[in-house]
């Protein structure tokens, strides 16, 4: 069984990603990073640009599911939510259009999966992460900690599912 | 001095579309719609529809400028807006790949240019239309009445730049 996922942390800004491969239990990471957008450039041109650095990602690794965090009901500042949702729109799009599944894990789910508790702090994730897959350092930025941490928690999703396919 | 416009009131349920062109001060309204997506369809998938909808538009009208709603700093339901927000980045991506330039106007300004009266009623802001358009009817639905108000807005505030190039 083999599971290649993609996590993204979608921001405006910055937007973190992570493509870890699954198999047999195994995950390793095949690329992570985030793309900078210009914050010069005018929202369009920013939108733009993330879409084409995603597709180019998308079609260099051709993840089985994409994984993003799901929406809140609460934000503490709307207008960074909203914008956020931009970037967040167009990451589906450049997934749908590419006919790759989306999948929204919630926070809560995403460190309940890697530490066991779903309010665990930042530095119990990173730790958490660096643990599953071997890494020398603690990962950074937090876009791509939080990037491989949902990727994590939708490989291990997917390989359940395969395992419940396969006993079957 | 000719100049086309198209405004858009982002929704991911309806999202409305008017294409107005502004003509030696008259205007005239060369397509005016909704896109309607498919609330069944999983979000990435009304995304990839939203797109391609308004690719085909642009392309079809050429406009000079893509104009749609300024974001508040605050929603009465920000589930709702960050949802909006998807839809919004959708629309300036497709403006932005087109290399249609987007402007954004507050609320207060377009009911202001309209009406006269930066916090008029729906109502007001629909006989406005109709006069301005010499419309049989009043505009409607609501989401193609605010499609015209932005286009209608912008498509002036276009004249007056191009008025003012012409004088100097």
């Amino acid at each position: 069984m083999r599971a290649v996922v993609c996590g993204i942390d979608p921001g405006l800004g910055i937007t973190g990603y992570a493509v870890v491969r699954a198999r047999d239990g195994a995950v390793a990471v095949l690329d992570a990073g985030v793309c900078r957008l210009d914050a010069r450039l005018p929202l369009p041109d920013r939108l733009v640009q993330l879409e084409a650095d995603l597709t180019a990602l998308l079609n260099e690794h051709r993840p089985a599911v994409v994984a993003v965090e799901e929406l809140y009901a609460h934000y503490r500042h709307p207008r960074t939510a909203i914008l956020m949702g931009h970037a967040r729109g167009v990451i589906l799009l450049a997934a749908g259009r590419g006919g790759i599944p989306v999948r929204a894990y919630g926070a809560t789910q995403v460190k309940r999966y890697l530490t066991g508790n779903g309010h665990a702090g930042k530095g119990q994730i990173q730790r958490a992460i660096q643990a599953t897959l071997g890494l020398v350092k603690l990962p950074e930025p937090p876009d791509v900690a939080d990037a491989l941490a949902i990727a994590l928690c939708a490989a291990a999703d997917l390989q359940a599912e395969k395992a419940r396919e396969v006993q079957r």
